[in-house]
């Protein structure tokens, strides 16, 4: 049975808290972990909140990735959704896990798209 | 126990095949959506893909919206992760549903960002 896509979901706890709160640090976290995991960028929008906490999605030709921070809590919420077989959407999240410096975290995945049709 | 946020994974199936394939109508559901439940918009990066197929993520300050399309399977996926009690995550889904024309869907819920620290 065949998915159009892939959807990774992690959990990321007990990351460095300066990190989580660094716009210019999880850019290039996303950026690493799309580019290595053989991924094409298309565009990104990342925002500030305040006092704290970061929303950043990345969309690739191969769909997307995201972050929610909660720097006050060391904790982040990821999301890697990839289609096709070019792309090793669980590099990605090792890049994350990596760069967030995630001590605790789990990793669910979802199959998305699945057709009678297909 | 408490959540930091609510994450709703909708598949919709059997929807209108030319509203997937149409980036301004997409755009305008997923502001819909995002506006009907209550959510303020920060940003949104939309990409038409060739043949067919758009990817679209809406940025809110409560999170965001994306939404992947299949045309040629009249299938788009689409998240909606929420945080706050401010907006209502299932009031979005029904517009997203209806909007495109779904005859199928299913929604699944997973609660982000269980602390034990909360």
């Amino acid at each position: 049975m065949n998915a159009l896509g892939k959807h990774l979901l992690l959990e990321l706890k007990d990351c460095d808290k300066e990190v989580l709160n660094d716009i210019g640090f999880l850019k290039g976290a996303l950026l690493a972990a799309a580019t290595e995991c053989g991924a094409t960028v298309l565009g990104e929008s990342f925002h500030q909140f305040k006092p704290q906490g970061i929303s950043g999605v990345m969309v690739i030709a191969e769909s997307h990735l995201f972050i929610h921070t909660w720097p006050e809590y060391g904790y982040a919420a990821a999301d890697i959704f990839t289609c096709g077989n070019s792309v090793q959407p669980v590099k990605a999240a090792q890049i994350l896990i990596r760069k967030l410096g995630a001590k605790n975290h789990s990793i669910i995945e979802i199959q998305r798209g699945i057709l009678d049709t297909q």
